[in-house]
């Protein structure tokens, strides 16, 4: 049998990140990056059987096109071109038009497009990603896969702002969600876990990475999540504030600071980084405070204070609970804030699995605690996004 | 024994309310509403005996002195004046200055004065109203009590806004809290009804009125509250958006809109009357909801839905329940939207006692619904800050 190979392009305006992936088994053959793309530093990187390799891009412009013709001699020097079946593109936004994975064609690459106001950063870049592989790979289908997809199950109550009315209707102003396709990738993983169909199965489902949400999902639907009409809104991240009070906006602004000002300090300047005043980098956080760090100490609090809130409240939305998943390069990883985070659940009926937890501190998969009250247990669970959109785009090949 | 009666007011930018209050039994011998100052409409009207008196205050300006030197004839009229033992301003702003009710003298006033740079509209209005009672009523003690005071016990992780900590250190950009008042009274009165000393009871109280909030009480003291830096955060309310992605203000901006209309359409346009399209009124709301109205009835299922996340969020903060405590204009009176919110709270094992909760439906307290998984009741109680502003006063003389 021959293997089936996707190729997982993910393109942002600077850099376009990559991953020949095998999509029986998830593992990425070849994966790398290109990036300073506009810039005369342009350069393409990849990491292929455990060695690294380096290469500037001499083009002036274009460095997309470039990069990608670059990985078609990639893939075809390394024998693996008659395995790639099919190229699956992460595109960001997919507004209200796209509510699972779809093949691309123009009129799906216009509707893409289209969607450049919600996206206005990422939707562009991740055209520009599937034009230069649509040259490239004039014979190899391509797919989209979205960030907001998975969340379009959500109900009205649920997606809904508390504004006008018409701030829906005339821009599209609600709840979209993001990181969809690692809360489906983990709950997936979950459900397996469990021995349970995931279409029986509800969890909570808690990405923490540098960019971090929550997402309730009953019965392998999401039903809510914490980011919301962008990714600016809910948890406290490495450099975004989160939620916020609106009026702190309105003061600052009176006090005389540039929109500019305030929007950068909100996506920038916030989060672990403005809190503790250190760093954005959660590993810098916990060893910082391990030295006494006053600030560090704060951002540690606040961060798992409010994972845990936010856990709280998305028991509503569900009616019974499976598990509470951990999953990112937080949630993977930093043991003390999992540990910190099911010290809050206490009133829940959470109990740490101290053993569980340490085991699980290197990114494996496992059980970290339980609430007898609520039957629930709380897991670890690696994300794999670039597994997901390899295997939904063989799904509709 | 004489009486000790309490003068107490609530002194606006436009408006002064104001009531003589029994500091003994909380009843209000005598209360009214100055209103339309700064304009020929200036107006003063009482309630005294069940009959209603309304005046046009003719002086061409500072109505708030003339308004104030009106309620002295008054209550010298009505032969109440040796009653009155002290006037009670509730003011909205105590920054972390005042964590207490406190006896004024000038440097208080110059403090509440100085904290208009966080209330901007009220602080300054507060002042107007006190130093009108001073002159008018020269021999009484007059007392501030704050509606930020009873949140000052938060913890830090909790007032800690998840952005640069340059913006406490410089703006004193934190979580205050408002409604305290409130929050403090009906924890006080459920203890009473749980024959238990409140210092070791802990409640949620959900204080929804045309503003709204909700507040975490462990062992009798905030620990953690919806509002944040200011009254726009938190819940959604009759004309406030309560939490909102602070994306979205960008986008509007970006769009071209003004920050005034900007903050207009989030401050007066959003809410109930901005998802119901209809009203900012919850008792509209019920009424259109029941004659199909599809506005009012997304209107009441984001509001309700949105409280009852606030509720699940703040079992985090809390060692044990012994409560949810339902108080305001709406959580006094608004069965339908009581019902809905115990609905929501299925997962946390809340069910409703239909039958307590349809005769608390005129303001009545009672309990309406209990958990047993948590050992906690869901209780109504009506909430009377001016009360509390009484006993206060006469607690310092």
């Amino acid at each position: 049998m021959s293997n089936s190979f996707v190729l997982v392009i993910n393109s942002g305006s600077s850099s376009l990140k990559f991953a020949v992936i095998d999509s029986q088994t998830g593992d990425a053959i070849v994966s790398g990056l290109g990036e300073c793309f506009g810039l005369p530093e342009a350069v393409i990187s990849w990491k292929y059987n455990g060695e690294k390799t380096e290469e500037a891009i001499s083009a002036p412009d274009n460095h997309h096109q470039h990069a990608i013709n670059r990985i078609v001699d990639l893939i075809e020097s390394l024998g693996f071109t008659s395995d790639l079946v099919a190229v699956g593109h992460r595109i960001v936004h997919g507004g209200e038009k796209f509510t699972s994975t779809v093949r691309i064609d123009d009129k799906v690459l216009t509707e893409i497009e289209s969607l450049s106001d919600l996206a206005p950063l990422h939707n562009p870049a991740g055209a520009k990603g599937i034009k230069a592989a649509m040259v490239a790979f004039p014979s190899l289908p391509q797919f989209a896969v979205f960030d907001t997809a998975f969340h379009q199950s959500m109900p009205k109550k649920a997606f809904t702002g508390a504004i006008s009315n018409e701030l829906y209707t005339d821009y599209g102003i609600r709840r979209y969600g993001f990181h969809g396709t690692s809360h489906y990738f983990v709950s997936r993983e979950a459900a397996k876990m469990l021995n349970k169909p995931v279409e029986e199965a509800s969890f909570i489902s808690v990405h923490l990475g540098n960019g971090a949400s929550v997402c309730a999902i009953e019965n392998g639907e999401s039903v809510d999540t914490s980011m919301g009409f962008t990714p600016l809104s809910g948890l406290m991240m490495g450099t975004r504030c989160g939620d916020l009070d609106p009026g702190i906006i309105e003061f600052l602004l009176k006090k005389g600071w540039s929109q500019e000002q305030v929007f950068d300090a909100l996506n920038k300047k916030s989060g672990f980084l403005g809190v503790s005043g250190l760093t954005s980098d959660a590993r810098g956080v916990l060893e910082a405070m391990e030295n006494g760090h006053e600030g560090a100490k704060l951002a540690f609090e606040v961060f798992t204070y409010r994972v845990a809130k936010y856990i709280g409240s998305y028991l509503i939305p569900l009616s019974k609970l499976d598990a509470v998943i951990f999953t990112g390069g937080i949630g993977e990883n930093a043991l003390p804030i999992r540990r910190e985070i099911l010290k809050n659940l206490k009133l829940l009926g959470f109990v740490e699995d101290e053993k569980g937890n340490e085991d699980a501190r290197f990114g494996n998969a496992g059980v970290i605690g339980k609430s007898e009250m609520l039957n629930a247990i709380a897991v670890v669970i690696p994300t794999n996004e670039e597994f997901v959109i390899a295997q939904q785009s063989v799904e509709l090949l």
